[in-house]
């Protein structure tokens, strides 16, 4: 990894578990399970990958650093809650995550249930507060696209499609669709949220979108490789699931040498979009990179 | 009932029913039935107690009734959300809500998870909408109110308390607390929600805040006294829950004679906070009325 962008992961990996430990203290009552539980999801684990899309956008415009931590948390409190319900018995039954167990392992289901729809609840708390942005316009704008990329219309309706494709096989423009709303969805709004921060109208954002769909694809390609040929112990989560519950893949439909070749594609186009902005998008630029040739 | 009571909650649950049907179209893919669910755990169901509250408050101001119906529907998304978790095996376990199959039982434990979650992000998303405030500072006080209730240091934080209670028992005042978050926070915060559509200041609410407070304590006597005498068939969920678990309520801890007493007390002061508003509160005071007399 580029010095740069180790430098800029671990910043972030600091911030927004600083920032998380402010938002979540643990109240010394009975709900304090509830906390810890939430804790234990956000702080600490994770790569950190959209927060630092995040910071990295809305530093291309100026943004003042600890808006764009909130904002970044936000995106993470909605992936966080998102992987606590998936890893549910009910959904992919899932016991490790980030190398340790599941919320639910480690907190029982009907905390777990809990612990998600209150960080899914703080991910709009935070994107509200003055901290975050002192325009209110800002702050309506963040409010919207987040909870747009993340409900039926996004990452929870690309999750559906997941879920329905036990029932049938897609073909490659299904995968796409699936992949662009389960996963591609929060990393586009990820991208958005610093650039609303940094008032960027909406056709002033074209680019930003076209590189995230591009590095979207990317991540999930990647992630499906990774599924096939990645280290148990280095994702710290359990892999060949995808080949175990028959499921259509990048890989399994592309193959893996045409799914390799089309990742690398996606992140030099990615790049390309951001051309305008010179030197400056490096930051954005190395993490599209990063984002296939990661190890876990 | 009295009949301008009457012809509010019919109002209001033709209202609603018509916005969630235009905000959930079923699309034609795989996502069909997430849709299908949620439409199934929004429309035709509830007695819409808190979207009255929403409608009523910003009527003392002359809020647009198309404006507060969006944030009653905010507000119920969220009650709907609680519902179909509250429900889940893993939680409470109920077959039955509102007279039909809870949604897990009628759409699966996965769709129903992510049915809820679904929802939660559509509360969001309504309050940001143009339609629901032009104003950016009303929809982003709107967003921070709601997520605030909703969350770890609201609802969620209740229910937190209530499966914390079947370890120890709680005291009155603990049961007390338990119910302020888990119930009291969203009828609270459909008061609230009113007065920010009404522009009303923070410092404008305090009588709001005291009638909701109060009629958020006599709707759970009322609600744990129906556990105790209701008929199921009319409450269309299963009853004698709280006996069957051990759990300490209003009702245990007072006696059903003084918890009857306290609820009518609680209401009558409910009235009194909105003296200032004359006869245009008289809905409001209605709807506390109905609180406790209700038998579902």
């Amino acid at each position: 990894m580029p010095e740069r962008l180790a430098e800029a992961f671990a910043a972030i990996q600091q911030d927004v578990d600083a920032a998380f430990d402010a938002f979540l203290p643990v109240p010394d009552d009975s709900r304090a399970p509830l906390l810890e539980a939430m804790r234990y999801a956000v702080i600490g684990g994770g790569k950190r990958v959209r927060p630092l899309l995040v910071c990295a956008t809305a530093r291309l415009y100026g943004v003042a650093r600890d808006a764009a931590v909130n904002a970044g948390c936000a995106v993470e409190a909605i992936h966080a809650y998102s992987l606590i319900h998936d890893d549910l018995p009910c959904m992919d039954d899932d016991d490790l995550r980030h190398g340790k167990p599941t919320v639910h392992k480690a907190f029982g289901e009907a905390v777990a249930v809990l612990a998600g729809d209150s960080l899914h609840a703080l991910a709009f708390d935070i994107l509200t507060m003055p901290g975050t942005s002192a325009d209110p316009f800002v702050r309506s704008e963040l409010v919207a696209t987040l909870a747009r990329a993340s409900g039926h219309g996004g990452m929870a309706g690309g999750q559906m499609m997941d879920i329905a494709s036990a029932q049938r096989d897609y073909d490659l423009p299904e995968v796409t669709r699936l992949q662009q709303l389960k996963t591609g969805a929060l990393l586009a709004a990820s991208v958005e949220l610093g650039a609303i921060l940094g008032k960027v109208p909406p056709e002033g954002r074209t680019h930003l979108r076209a590189y995230a769909r591009d590095i979207g694809l990317a991540f999930q390609i990647a992630d499906d490789l990774l599924d096939v040929e990645g280290d148990e112990d280095k994702a710290g989560k359990a892999l060949r699931k995808d080949e175990g519950q028959g499921k259509q893949t990048f890989v399994t439909l592309m193959g893996r040498d045409a799914a390799r070749r089309q990742a690398t594609v996606l992140v030099e186009q990615a790049g390309q979009h951001l051309a305008s902005h010179g030197a400056e998008a490096e930051l954005l630029i190395e993490l599209a990179r990063f984002v296939v040739r990661r190890d876990h």
